[in-house]
């Protein structure tokens, strides 16, 4: 058997992914690992993969590739940027696993990205060349596919959606260090401030919100017919129907994709998200299709493993 | 011999560029022509092309690629869409021009598209696979290419980048209906307009402007020190700026081309453009380079032909 492997890089632990190369996911394990900087964190990672090939019958042998998928920027040569969460040396873990699984193509995958290719192997993109997967959960990021291949950019930060400037009023400060971000509005975290926001502006008293990204709250507070969850949802909307507006005047998809854990939420703001951009797209564009995601957590593993895939069927090409 | 034909196709006339597959230019010739919408039209355009092909010792049996640039949107998959300036029947004029060039592959490229792949033929951007082309001439065009090929876009709006919404509080209407596109103020045109307007506002009386895109006029002012010129050109710079740091949260080019008519005075406003891309954009996409175009008004005949050459290529494999 030939095995592929597709590997979500935490902070904490790893999540192990081992596919056919058809994408068809044989078991999923959660390994939890020390910073992945050392010897003996690459052994954690390689005995814990080593024993759910065992558990399949198959060797290090049979890994033919294996990717990893990780929350930060990778070049278009494969070059992995700057990572603010996670403690990572790329070259150390690649070297033990080359070691480890002698046959396999290895490939380092943006999460986003990943997620966008995840759901082209395995999802609701199969058979779609050109799209764009926007996952809003904890920030705001994207993939973005062209003629069935992943934009990775020539700095890696092909896809950086959430970046995307939508309010040049803004004086709340974004990660990135610049202000009025997409992610500043359409995050887990953004989806909350606004409803907070609004509530203050009008003296209101919001309902219980349990941390900084608990949109659950504000979407059952919206069900519930709340206006301030309204207001902030329809804000919500409208920062994002703008930034995919001016995506589809550069890459024109023919569809996109919401994931991320605020696509929990899909079926709630699809119809408004929608209108919005029919009215701000120009008008070649508003038939686009604006779908949920259908691999949720699990598309980033499927995608960084069908990269490193791809990328070995180029090398033997 | 082999020959490949480059078409800019125009509303009263076409200019036909005859090269060799290796992107020589061997004859450049306009040819008046009535619309493209029937066989006598068609006639004038196969004969005087045929008259080119004489002179050079080739015979219509040696056209082996023919690309037709235009100024309109052409999808994925070689649809031509609407074209506000133009008469021209494409099924039409494909089919004659089948009639007159048994052996030759024949495309349509949207304009600005066809001048990104010029450069990328026999330009500036020779050797580049990832770059965004922006030609400021009376309108505002873009060609985006991505691992060495263009995104034409799933409605053929790919790379429509001077309808990127950069200023949502304005009342003055695109041509495309909407508000606040880039277009409106990158154009020759908009840089002509907001020159006047900053002159009114202050009360200056204007340098003579001969007419609505005559930039020369305002390039010349500014060369002179006159300070509404030089604000004019300032909000110009500050609007593509901020549209090019939109572009990098994208497709995250390597590097930027300006062409089109207004990148004549690029010398004179390349380093403000410079200074407030730096400013706006990703502070990982900051290096991005900004250059000149080099193919001037040719580099779209250049482009459509490569372009109907690789298609040929595609096809043979």
């Amino acid at each position: 058997m030939e095995a592929v492997l597709g590997i979500d890089v935490g902070g904490t632990s790893i999540k192990v992914g081992l596919f056919t190369p058809e994408g068809e996911l044989l078991e999923e394990r959660k390994i939890p690992t020390p910073a992945l900087v050392d010897a003996q964190a690459y052994a954690t990672v390689t005995e814990g993969i080593g024993k759910i090939l065992t558990a399949h019958d198959a060797a290090p042998e049979n890994v033919i590739a294996c990717g990893l998928d990780i929350p930060g920027p990778v070049a278009e040569d494969g070059t992995v940027g700057f990572l603010p969460n996670i403690q990572l040396d790329p070259e150390g873990l690649v070297g033990a696993l080359t070691e480890a699984f002698p046959h396999a193509t290895i490939a380092f995958v943006n999460d986003a990205n990943a997620a966008a290719l995840g759901e082209l192997w395995a999802g609701v993109a199969q058979g779609t060349s050109s799209y764009v997967l926007i996952a809003l959960g904890t920030g705001v990021g994207g993939g973005i596919v062209v003629n069935g291949r992943l934009i990775a950019g020539a700095f890696g930060a092909g896809g950086e959606i959430g970046h995307i400037t939508v309010n040049r009023d803004e004086e709340l400060v974004c990660g990135c260090g610049r202000c009025g971000c997409l992610e500043q509005y359409a995050s887990a975290k953004g989806i909350v401030r606004l409803y907070l926001e609004e509530c203050e502006k009008r003296g209101v008293t919001p309902v219980p919100v349990e941390h900084a990204t608990d949109t659950l709250s504000v979407f059952r507070a919206l069900a519930g017919g709340d206006e301030c969850a309204k207001l902030a949802v329809h804000q919500m909307c409208d920062y994002l129907a703008q930034a995919m507006a001016l995506i589809s005047c550069v890459t024109d998809p023919a569809m996109y994709l919401i994931g991320g854990g605020v696509a929990g939420a899909f079926a709630t703001f699809a119809p408004e998200l929608r209108e919005l951009f029919s009215r701000y797209a120009l008008p070649t564009c508003k038939d686009v299709r604006i779908e949920a995601a259908s691999l949720g957590n699990q598309a980033a593993m499927y995608g960084c493993a069908y990269e490193a895939l791809r990328l070995r069927e180029q090398n033997v090409l």
